[in-house]
């Protein structure tokens, strides 16, 4: 139903981007900017950690106000545990980009990746904002996308369109990821833009539904950011009839949402620090949503699962062993486990298998692990990935 | 007040033991048996995963009579996720051992640790036991405590004498450690022995007291096995008038025994799998055992953390990150931490600080952390490994 299209945030209709080298990073894109010349809705989604960044607070407060206009995004410097200097530089980037933009400040939200407890270089941050406003423009989507980086390797972009009531609609979005992403979204930054015309509250429960379904439910490696966020803004300008209440029109939307951030998902999963194989896990049978989460993520966060699969080794005690520490609420003697279509538990117990289709299966880049409780109606899919050297490599030196 | 003897489990007065090869494991010991010749009583903590292995039961079952004379442990083979016949292979390893013995079955525990789901090689079993009944001596701590090694690097055993109302009492102990060593005890083993005449019931509680304070505030990579399980066997032949309340004598028993499991504990941690680091995690200011307990394992957990310390990386954020996903009960804006001496956090602003001295700070092998909340009277001190190549390797091909 819906159609992949070129570019991301921009290939929206009506938004415009750009990204900008200030140097808070030493030679790379560092600052990025979102603007909807028109009034747009936003929502949004923010990191559970007790621990919030200055921009986190600075972005849920704003994103309370009735219209959104603009995001301004800062890489390399998380302004986290940044005390009252770091409220005041988040406050001072909103405030500068309102001023060069012509918009009241609580049209603006802000956001920043990166180490944490350093004080932003705000002369910099300021000389970027005002380079920002001023290269603004319709293709600038990809500079904005690369502009939020940070251990990425690659960018993360996509645009996709749908119809709704004879109107073409567009979702674009970017998204930062690599690192700690898990659980409710994890140094992961994601922006979603959109034209279809839809009421906030609407498009606050859009998202919630959406990002329950995608970004938590992918993990690197168990550690959740202070400055995660997810944001979506839509300035209403494909036309449609406004989607005010829930019914065919935003089910439609719901499912194109979560066509996009499954989508994102599994890129940044792909992307994952020293990720070598995206794991999927499709648990079914379970009663609840969250029963189901807590399994799939107790596998997919056990770094013995995680180097067991990075060793292309079925040693699927791992699968079992993380799901027992993970959850009370199933049955171990009614558990059936496959690898693809190898089945290696049956009934709680293990099986003799053939080891060298085994060894096939888990020489794929993707692989997808099949759970059944037999306990209820509810299945989930989850994404992780798996844990190599590079994944040491990465994380043994990041701040250097 | 301890003093460190030589030895291990049979240092202790009247226990015997002794550890051989059977053939579940290529060429190294695979079978270890302690053996108490006068009636002792025995207490135990077993894991708390929902997938239990079939030794876990036979001995939780067993442990709960009077008297415990032996016990059987095979490594190589977890006799996890085995059935029925896992069931019946566990029983048949407690009526061997009786029969040999001339015991009641229900006076032998038995023991597992190794890969899950497999069927034990019951033939080289009987006669491991069989060889091991007749080689047990009062010099054979040693040899058990080689026998029930899985990836762990070097065997680990100590013993302590201490007085109690004029009489010198013993403790012996030997563990089996390395991954997967967390929560409330985690592909670990560990078998104490003394001579200390104590009841059954102040046996348990000092057990579980002191679990509580070493092996459950240790963890190298998250991981709760399906095997799990801390046994103490006392037989009395102390000679001190019998302990069947508590009181000045229990104490300093329980005191003795915390100071054995914890250095158990750091010995775990320090041959954790491709550990290169000690983490010491001290915690003051909390309000509960539980609070500084989740918060203490969430910083040892998160693989951020581990891989900084790995790298020699002064990255406090990741730690403050940490805390602020584990918990949601302190107070952010009042946490002050250090590394060592070195304060890098005050009251959750971080600090510019000495890189030179961080850097020659976490240069060391065993890194101390202290955190204060600067809410409540009680503190907590926890242990746990950096996260390096070396894990990747060993975990990536553990079965084969």
């Amino acid at each position: 139903m819906e159609e992949v299209i070129s570019g991301g945030i921009t290939a929206v209709p009506g938004i415009k981007a750009t990204g900008v080298h200030c140097g808070i990073k030493g030679n790379k894109k560092d600052l990025a900017l979102i603007y909807s010349p028109s009034p747009g809705v936003a929502a949004g989604v923010f990191t559970t950690n007790l621990i919030k960044a200055a921009p986190v607070l600075v972005s849920y407060r704003n994103i309370k106000e009735p219209v959104t206009r603009a995001i301004v995004v800062n890489s390399g410097n998380a302004n986290a545990c940044s005390g009252e200097r770091g409220r005041k530089d988040a406050e001072r980037m909103v405030e500068l980009t309102a001023q060069h933009l012509d918009l009241d400040p609580s049209q603006v939200l802000v956001s920043s990746t990166g180490v944490i407890g350093q004080f932003l270089p705000m002369e910099a941050v300021e000389k970027g904002i005002k380079s920002a406003c001023e290269n603004l423009n319709e293709e600038g989507g990809t500079l904005a996308a690369e502009a939020i980086l940070t251990t990425d390797t690659i960018k993360k972009e996509r645009a996709y369109t749908f119809e709704l009531s004879g109107k073409k609609i567009t979702i674009g979005a970017m998204a930062k990821g690599s690192g700690m992403i898990y659980p409710d979204m994890a140094t992961m930054l994601a922006f979603i833009t959109t034209d279809i015309s839809i009421s906030k509250p609407l498009l606050e429960k859009a998202l919630q539904e959406s990002v329950k379904n995608s970004y938590n439910l992918i993990t690197v490696d168990g550690d959740t950011s202070t400055n995660d966020m997810v944001i979506i803004m839509a300035n209403g300008m494909a036309g449609n009839p406004k989607i005010t209440e829930e019914g065919e029109e935003y089910y439609k939307f719901v499912e194109a949402l979560n066509f996009v951030n499954k989508e994102m998902s599994r890129i940044i999963i792909r992307d994952g620090e020293g990720t070598t194989k995206l794991i999927e896990v499709n648990i079914k049978g379970t009663t609840s949503y969250q029963m189901g989460r807590r399994l799939a993520m107790g596998i997919l966060n056990s770094n013995l699962v995680k180097t067991a699969f990075f060793g292309e080794d079925a040693n699927w005690g791992r699968i079992i062993t993380a799901m027992g520490y993970s959850s009370r609420e199933f049955i171990p003697e009614q558990v059936d486990i496959y690898l693809e279509d190898l089945q290696v538990m049956k009934d709680g117990v293990g099986l003799q298998f053939d080891e060298d289709k085994a060894r096939e299966i888990l020489s794929a880049r993707e692989v997808k692990v099949f759970i059944d409780l037999k306990m209820g109606p509810e299945e989930i899919t989850a994404w992780g990935s798996d844990l190599s050297y590079q994944y040491v490599t990465i994380n043994s030196s990041y701040r250097s």
